[in-house]
């Protein structure tokens, strides 16, 4: 609540347009609606001009479907459930409304219901993996920044160990606005792009590797200590979290 | 070298404008210069907009000294030094020519040398502290976020124990294009921040604390385990760094 | 065994009411009930106030069935079982007299067998949570704080992430007599209330999240750093022991 | 804020006494002061029920005394101030007036300004430590528990590896409201004295040890995995954190 | 092979009872038979007084089954197999020939197979164990200790938490040559008992627990940091380990 | 591209043999070709004298025979994949055309694809492990290196408890070119063959133990402290790697 | 206090030759001294067979002397103090009286009081080393056995690295009663060791190295993984600790 | 001792050109010189075919003296010894024969005394480094290959942050037979190496960074999972190591 819908108020009650009990209750009021399990925030779209995102891990199918159902009601478009299993979708699938989209990646366990076909893809982020097994993540963040309205290149398979194969796509990553660069085992993809170019570059370690990569911490390690300026990082595996990032920073030139 | 360089060299040759040897050395010339201690990298102004930032840690002030003599040659303003300790910064005030400024940041250790005072500071950094104790991270990002041409906004001691004092400044947060968060000890700050507002939030985990913070390492995982979207993470104590990416996100919208 | 309990025996023997083998005997007297397997202990309840709780990890359901038929031909009420899974409750109220009540929460593994629907609850914890995934804690310590004989008010998914939905509740918050912040991710939860109020706050990491949350090891050290006064930690998803500090706490004031 | 003063700055508007302006100034006045390199909290006298300490852990000696007087001039008594080097509290003493007091501790490097002599001292909190090299940690929870108006009983070295000297003082222990366990090595002091008691227990673990007692990890996670319930706990070497909520539940019964 | 064995080979050579071939083949004679998948060491009862024992974890049943026979064949009694599943003990059983015993204990998973009932068992090993969860680990001591000849006496659930469990057996403690204090949690049993008694212990940190138990590590940098004299640590879980050198202990005095 | 190549290249634009354009595209040409989920890297037989190896792990079954058949396809023989469990190998089996063989070891779930018989195996790389449980590890690396053309001795079961066992065959150890030394637990293998012997020491750590073996951390640590000269180490269970290298040296003195 | 002691002062009460009140103060007396910042343990002596040790580290010199003193006025011999700088060893000897003798040794930090050279030293405890460096953990070692009343073989530099240097004294091993291995670094020589020997091995790791050895954690690991049987282990450095268990189990025959 | 040798003993015994105490003394005679605080090993020439190395570090300059002067009486020429510290060094120097030379090398903390300037350089290592503060572990690595025989070329600051700096010279690294990669912060440059060459490459983590480079473990652990096969890693900071190795597999041609 700012400063100008405070004052408004305050002159409503002065003018005695606004009893001071309602007042009370509006300076009070919740903006957000509480499920008893959850608190769906619909305040958020305004605070941060995305709406609330679920986020299926431990979630039961039946709260997934609880809050879907409830921004439905409230409107929603492109509404992004992340991390949901597959037993979770078919569920939610067979709930919806037979008129309602359902769009689900096995791969990233990712969903969009009732998908907005109409928007405009704006900017460029490139999404660039280190190797075959960072799929999973990398679809979560392609998902994500196309839902949220980005334009998205899909450059996987890029590891260090091969550098020509990076560097044949010096030219794409140039265009990039924003890079997301996604890395399990070593993680040195996110400090030799971040080299390469001049934009912002998010990486994302991955739980991919065995033995001294330990879940992930070896890869994020190497992210944080990058030597490349420009790189900062986000949590293993955290596909959707570089995506909303990135987002925010492709979408700045446009607003 | 793009695409565009390349052609222009290949046309050249085959015009026998260009000898195919000079072709070939042009093709492998090193775009950087070797002082023997350390490679200056004189490209980089091109490939990523910024001139090479001098970091002084474990370098000699001999090794300082010299690095900055060279980047003065080329003509450089603005030579940002981070991590150089008092007595380095005493003697590279006195070896430098007398017409050449100095500004030495004693509580960040961070010098600029050759400052330009007429660039415009542009767009808005907002740069958050937990407590008193993180004032040397904080100003050596601030420091390099307007040796980068930025506006800063300092807003420090909000920390999440007493957080009255950060949603009394809720307007300030409304305006920055980019928001630094720097905290020690639990880290919350950044989850705190990157729900009140809509715009890029990088985290800068501090060493501040004892026991259980570890060297930052409490708050370093705290940060990467944001649930608020938007956050991205530095290393530990990595003011420099959150600058700069920082200034690659706030200055976009004037490019 | 205290001064008076000693005195009286000193005096038996003096006045050659009891001879020395007797005295000896009740001496050394084990004041706890041997199964083989376990050893209930019935001074606990002189001792602490509170009769002994059934700690059901790694026991089988033979052994738990057993110690809770000892119980109950001790008169016990309210007997409390944590982290007891959905099989051995099975067994359990399969096993139990007919009259005797057993009331399970699958979502907490929580059981209470023989249960007192006459005792007045006392005081008022709050248990906080930053979200919906951090249930299955919560709930074990909320049913624990009630069989204790504590008033409850559950407080869910106010994570700080979007710190208005903690703030609405402010005025609860402040009618707390002991509060159980319950948090996984970043831990932040702990700190913000304990900023907000002049009560003591009970921290419970929750091993929620994924990556560099390390199963609670991140919200751990997020709350052991706490910046806030008056906030001190328990195990990782140990909403028993949480309950059980708030509990003493509460009903201090009763007493 | 709470909802009555609310309510009364929305009655004076309505009647008039107080124009919106003034009205939007009140809303949003910080209730701290700002000195700049610090925000002295002043609300948390009246939020907390506890005036502020002063952290003095990587304070220059020139911002202690700052906040020290500042504090003096809005009439604080007992100024506690932890964590303050020899250096700084020379420097203190020669710069405060003359007629004010100045406690210092060197062991627990605590400080008292300005001492309350007059205040009763209530209830009984028990400091117990495992061994003489604790002592730092125990003296700055007395010093601080005693400066927020508890009576302090002192049980040192009384580790478990002799535990007939801790069971010579069981009765001590209970008479105690809330028990404070310092141990560092093992840490157990903790669980044996939790399982001895009915009150309270909050453990200290401290860095005292060396090889594998990993300056404080090993204590630390004993305390956290106390099989005695009623235990909870706080940062390594957290002498103050645990006294302030020692105090807060000590006194709860005499509120 | 020992001096002395060296000497009679020597002098053999040298009185021509032996051919210098003969000698050279026995100074490099292989003291172990080759199954190809596993060296079976028959030196061992000779250099250590005990014969070799088959720890079971990922060997195939097909490898304990011809362990076992190549060890019968050479006309082993007593041979005990750890760590073995219950699949490789019901194979093993089956394939035995009718008249070789075969004991199998579930909990521990320690089988021992052609057992010799006529030793008698010597001196006294006292195994402690904080809890019920702990007897796997204490029942693999135990029967390892009884195998090697030993006699135990089982002090089970006498956790610190109700210390005087444990103090109403000092008596037996006393007696015991060696204890084996078995504990998981904050593992606190060993420093207790080292205090209480003049014999060495040997302890066993167990994987019981939750959250910061950390599979173990918690008990046993608990038991490595114990500030009682006379306690060593074995792994994690190690019950065998701890009754090998507990009976080489025991046994000491029997020699 | 070497400097030939591209003084070539230029050379025929010089004399318009190739046009500026062609040139071009070889300059930027791909040196892989791209099957969507995956670069397979041709060069790499140019560059590094060995053909690519498919890692399987994480990769679908559907993917692993895409690779094979497009490396079939190019005329590949010994195509090795490493990582490939049981369900993949069967899959792989029955979908390769009939005359291409395929052997697959279950235990080191290692497979090779089109082998070829012909070819000599040189030198002698010694592979040395703890325990049988090393096998899966040692017998990835024993196929890997037979595979790369090297003659390999197998030397299983040879763990320090046991010296004997290793010293007996010291005459083979003085014969190899290169060791790879294989061990879990305490790793202390490396150590003691490195200091028996003049060749380079590969030492690989496993995953074999439990309990405070961490997953291989244990056997890590111990062979990176190495005191013995000659000795480096690759990832926990990495097999393939260490034989990758040992193959590169044991090659060298061929080529 | 045993069965005996108790039965006597009962019967004393019965046949009203004590006091009720007398008898209670027995049953309560403190068998320890109280000198304010310690408790030194006089019952120790009749507890454990060894009167109590001084733990140098954290003591003031003033804490040692005066514990000293009052040891010595109670008529002790062969006072014990490890951990104690070269200052405070000067300081004592300053002011010990002139008739008491004073051993200090510089390496390991050790000194004995009031020598006791009369008494036999029995059996046999062999000390062996890694390295030079492990000089000071061993001399804790030896000393602490000396003055304990053991026999002591010193065999340093004896690491796996050289293993010829170990065997070749394996007849000096045979003869041991018990081994204390110390070793950083990988802390292989435990295992060969308790491979070689068929006598209790008590292992210490040292902090001894760099780099991955991470202050004794490496050794610490390896050790406790130790694949030969009979291996016990104690805190990093604590050369003390793995002398005294060694002493109890050397002096154990002659009992 | 090999076959030959030990055939040659059993013979002269036979042929009673050898008593058999004398055999025996030979069989057993120690291949080492012992000074008390170390054992020198001159069986390592002729085993390993390198002489000893002294590893200066925590060893006192008069030991460090002391062996020096061994070696050199047993004609010992490059005599290498590495993290020797400034004051020993100047000790050393001042205590040397005149006619013996000493070169010392402060970065790296390395000396060679009695250098051998006759000998012949061969084959080719290169040791790439990330930046500039990587050159202390740089030049111990150079000083060790040159010592050794080999031939060494430098180049220093070639980090994947500006990867331009690396490609420009593939050439040399081309031209190599072994490669040393040191590389501290994010340690990606071992893969990048790996993947662009076709020789083995040993890798050094080193300790330069701050924040989550914590020490050196971040390079350590990204070089581990390097995804570059030909990879393998030694010690953090541990140039000599990977020197040492690096010289064994260059040579290999040369033998």
């Amino acid at each position: 609540m700012n400063e100008y819908e405070l004052r408004d108020i305050l002159n409503a009650v002065k003018s005695e347009n606004l009893s001071v009990d309602e007042a009370l209750l509006r300076l009070k009021m919740k903006p957000f609606e509480d499920l008893g399990y959850a608190k769906v925030d619909y305040h958020r779209g305004v605070r941060q001009g995305v709406q609330e995102v679920i986020f299926g891990l431990r979630k039961t199918k039946e709260q997934i479907h609880g809050i879907t159902m409830n921004m439905l009601e409230h409107g929603a478009k492109d509404i992004l459930i992340t991390r949901i299993c597959r037993e979770s979708a078919d569920y939610l699938r067979e709930m919806l409304p037979k008129d309602i989209s359902f769009d689900y990646s096995e791969i990233s366990r990712t969903g969009v219901v009732n998908k907005n076909n109409d928007k405009e893809l704006k900017g460029l982020i490139v999404i660039a993996s280190g190797g075959t097994s960072d799929l999973p993540v990398c679809e979560e963040a392609a998902i994500t920044a196309e839902t949220l309205g980005n334009r998205v290149y899909r450059m996987y398979d890029v590891g260090v160990a091969g550098i020509h194969r990076l560097l044949a796509q010096t030219d794409v990553l140039m265009q990039a606005r924003v890079i997301i660069a996604v890395a399990g085992m070593e993680g040195a993809l996110a400090s030799v792009i971040g080299g390469l170019t001049d934009c912002p570059v998010i990486a994302v370690p991955t739980s991919v590797g065995y033995g001294a990569s330990f879940g992930g911490i070896s890869a994020l390690l190497s992210m944080l200590n990058s030597c490349a300026s420009g790189v900062s990082v986000v949590n293993i595996d955290n596909g959707f979290g570089a995506a909303y990032s990135a987002s925010m920073i492709n979408r700045m030139k446009d607003v």
